[in-house]
C-alpha cells in the first residue's frame, strides 16, 4: 500500500513549531507493518494545497492529511478538498451535532466560527473526533482514500487510536505486522554499540532491523522483525540482551529514572540526593515519577561550599585541601546524606558544569561520582565535556545507572567508566 | 525567491526521530525576510530522491536539501545528485583534503566510508563543514541553486551560519528583510491574551504580523513587520509591552529562569528553594543557566513530611493539623530555607502532582506557594490540573515568576493567581 502524508500549517513552515505529528503517525503505521512513502508540507495555501492533494492521491492509495481543520480562515483543508473533488461545500449533518453537542458540553454557544467546522465537500464522510471540535473528513478521488485529520496532536492520538489504526488493521493481513523491541540503553555510544555488534554478533540475520535513536541521557536500540518470524525475533533479541544486557536500563515505554523507582520500591529501599552540579536535577527526574514518594524523602542541593558543610556535613578541610571537585568531598557528600536523611541509598555528585570554572587539572565537563550504601560507598569521576545543559543531563544519568546497578548487584564496572576519562596529559 | 527544502532520512520517515532541522532553516530565513514554499521528506531511497530533486528543481530557484551526506551505505545524496545532473562520482580534491584534516586532528585513519564522502558528482562545488567529516554539496540544475546540508543539527547549525545565509543576505534587497521581536511571557494563555489584544489594542495594524508560540511553562509572543517599517515596529512593540509588560518574563532568546539568575546577580541577593511536588525541578531550572552559583547556593528537595521538619523545620504540629499541602505549611517552609540558607529571597511549593493523592477539597493539581524575604513572605494556592509532568513545570515557572515579581517590586496580583484556582464546591 503506497500510504503518503500531507501536512498543513504556517506554523510548521516559518519554524514556529516543530512537527511531532508526522513521527506518532509513523511509530502507529510501523506496527502495522506500514510506511509512509512521502511527507509534504505546505503552509495555510489553497493552491498549493489543492495542487499537492492531487499529485499525491495519484500516486497513493491513502493519503493521510494532517492540519487545516480548526474554526479560523487559515484552516483550508474542507475548502481544499471541495476544490479537488469539484464540488462544493455545505453543512455536514452529522459534522453540526458533534460540534453542538460540543458547545453544549462547555457551556458555550456554537459560533460561527465553529459553525464554518460542519462545512464540508458534498460527498465527505466524517471522522469521529472523541476530543476536539474538529471532526475529520473522508474523502475518496484517483481512486485514493484520503483521511484528513486535526493538527492538534492530542485530537490526531485519539482519532488515530480510535478510527484510523483499527481501519488499517482490518484491512491488512495479519502476516503483514511487525515486531518491534525497544531497548533503552545507558553509556553505550551509537558507534561502539554497533561495532560491539558487528564483532559479537557477527552473523546478525537482515529480517532483525537493528535501529538506533540517540536520546539523552539514554541511547534506544529498536528491533524489527517481520511478525511471521517471532521465533527469530525473540532469538536475536536475547542474544542482544546477553550481549549489552547490564546496559539496558529499560524497555518500551520506560525510562531510567523508571526504572530505578521501580527497582527501589520492589526491595523498600529509599534513595536520598546530593547534588552540586546537577542542581536539583536528579531529584527532579526522580520525583517526575508517579509513586516515587514511596522510594524518595529528601534531596540536598549543595551547590556551595558552605551548603555542603552545613546541609551534609562535607568538612571544611576536606573541601579546602582537595577543593569541591574531588573524590573525597563526594564521599563526604554521600555519607552525610544517608546519615541526614535516613535513606538506604545516596548519589553524590560534583563537578565543573562550565562554561567557566575549568582549569587544566579539572577542566569543564569532569565530575566526581559517589553512591552507595552506608557499608559501602563507590565513587569514580567521569568526563562528559559537551556543553552545560547535556553535562548536567549525563551527569544525572550516570547517577541514576550507578545507583540502578549498584542496588541489582552489577558488580562489573560499566564501560563509560573507564572511557570517559579526561586525558591525564599532565601525568 | 521559490525556496524549496528537501529532508532525506528513513529516521524522518519511520518517527525515529522528530525533524527539527527546518525548523532551524526556517527561522534563520525568516530574519531575511525568505520563507520555503514547501517542504517534502523521503526516506533513503535513491529513486524517490532523484524524482523529488528533478521535480522540486523545476520549480524552485533554490533547493536546500538536507541530510544523506555521511559515510554509510544509507547516505545517497551524492548518488542522487550525480543521477540528476547526468554525471558520475568522483574524488573531489578539496573534499578529500577537508577528511583527512578531520581524521588527523582526532588521531584517526582515513577509512574506506570516510572516503566516500570526498565522492561528489563531477560539477559540483563543495560547501566548507567546520564542525563535522561531511561536506556540503553544491550543484545547478533546471536553473535551480541545490544547496546539501548535513543532517547534524550541529553541523548544519554551522553550515548555514557560516555559508548559506551570508550567501542569501548578500543577495537579498536589504528591504525585503524583516524585523522580529519575541516576548516570553509567563501566566497568559494564547486565547486571552488573543482576545486582550483585540480587546484593547483594537486598531492592531496588519503589518505587525503577530504570533503565538506554547512552550512550557511560557508562552512566546512574536512581532514581524517588514524592515521597511521600523518605527511601526517599533511603536507596536512598545505598545504591547506597555499592555502586558508584567507578564514579560524575557525577550529573544532567554527565559524565564536566566532573567531572575541575572535579576539576582545585579541586586546582589542570593535565593534558595524548599521544594515537595517540584522535587528539585525549580533549583534545576535556576542551575542551568550559566553563573547560577552567584545568586544559589542551596536547596532544599523535602519531599516527606518528616524531611519538611527536619531539614527546614516546619512543625509537625501545622503539618498534622493542616496537612502538607497548605498555605500554613508552605510558609513555614519558606521561612525555614531561610534561615538555614542565609538566602536573601525564597520559593517553597507544595502540592498533589498526581495521578494519586487528591481528594475533594484538595484535588490533584492544586498547590500552595510561598515566597519571598524575611521581612514579608507572601503565599497563595494554584491549580495546574494538567498531569504529573506539565504541573510541575506550570509551578516550577508559577515559583520563578512570583520571585521576579516579588524582586521587581511588581505589586498587581497577576491574573494567573485568581484565574488558576480550584472550584469552591464545598464553600
Amino acid at each position: 500500500m503506497n500510504i503518503q502524508l500531507l501536512l498543513t500549517g504556517n506554523e510548521l513552515m516559518n519554524g514556529d513549531i516543530v512537527d511531532s505529528n508526522s513521527a506518532m503517525i509513523a511509530q502507529q503505521l510501523l506496527e502495522l507493518g506500514l510506511s509512509i512513502n512521502i511527507k509534504v508540507t505546505v503552509g495555510d495555501n489553497l493552491t498549493l494545497l489543492v495542487e499537492q492533494l492531487e499529485q499525491m492521491s495519484r500516486s497513493a492509495d491513502l493519503l493521510l492529511v494532517n492540519g487545516g481543520l480548526g474554526p479560523t480562515r487559515d484552516d483550508m483543508t474542507a475548502e481544499a478538498l471541495a476544490r479537488l473533488t469539484g464540488t462544493s461545500l455545505r453543512e455536514h449533518p452529522e459534522a453540526l451535532s458533534h460540534l453542538t453537542h460540543w458547545c453544549q458540553a462547555r457551556g458555550s454557544n456554537l459560533t460561527q466560527a465553529n459553525r464554518k467546522q460542519a462545512l464540508l465537500p458534498e460527498k465527505a464522510q466524517i471522522i469521529a473526533n472523541s476530543c476536539g471540535s474538529a471532526v475529520g473528513i473522508r474523502v475518496e478521488h484517483n481512486h485514493c482514500r484520503i483521511l484528513c485529520t486535526p493538527g492538534v496532536p492530542s485530537e490526531l492520538k485519539a482519532m488515530l487510536k480510535q478510527s484510523i489504526i483499527p481501519e488499517l488493521k482490518a484491512q491488512q493481513s495479519p502476516e503483514a505486522g511487525i515486531l518491534l523491541r525497544r531497548y533503552h540503553t545507558f553509556g553505550l555510544g551509537e558507534s561502539g554499540l554497533q561495532q560491539l555488534i558487528s564483532d559479537r554478533l557477527a552473523d546478525w540475520p537482515e529480517e532483525v532491523e537493528l535501529g538506533f535513536r540517540a536520546g539523552a541521557p539514554t541511547l534506544e536500540v529498536k528491533l524489527q522483525t517481520p511478525v511471521t518470524m517471532a521465533q527469530t525475533h525473540e532469538h536475536w533479541g536475547q542474544r542482544l540482551q546477553q550481549l549489552i544486557g547490564d546496559y539496558i536500563v529499560a524497555e518500551g515505554q520506560g525510562s531510567l529514572a523508571q526504572t530505578l523507582v521501580e527497582l527501589l520500591t520492589q526491595k523498600k529501599k529509599k534513595i536520598t540526593t546530593a547534588e552540586s552540579c546537577t542542581g536539583g536535577l536528579i531529584a527532579a527526574m526522580l520525583t517526575q515519577i508517579a509513586g516515587s514518594s514511596a522510594i524518595f524523602e529528601s534531596g540536598y542541593v549543595t551547590y556551595s561550599n558552605s551548603a555542603k558543610s552545613k546541609m551534609i556535613g562535607v568538612s571544611p578541610a576536606t573541601l579546602e585541601q582537595f577543593g569541591a571537585v574531588s573524590e573525597q568531598v563526594v564521599r563526604e557528600m554521600a555519607t552525610g546524606a544517608l546519615e541526614q536523611s535516613g535513606a538506604d541509598y545516596a548519589i553524590a555528585v560534583s563537578g565543573i558544569a562550565g562554561p567557566d570554572g575549568g582549569s587544566e587539572e579539572k577542566p569543564v565537563g569532569l565530575v566526581w561520582l559517589a553512591w552507595g550504601d552506608s557499608t559501602d560507598i563507590r565513587s569514580t569521576s567521569l568526563y562528559f565535556p559537551y556543553g552545560r545543559r547535556m553535562f548536567q543531563t549525563m551527569v544525572a544519568g550516570a547517577g541514576l545507572d550507578l545507583v540502578r546497578r549498584f542496588a541489582c548487584n552489577i558488580n562489573d564496572t560499566p564501560r563509560y567508566i573507564t572511557e570517559r576519562q579526561p586525558r591525564r596529559t599532565s601525568l
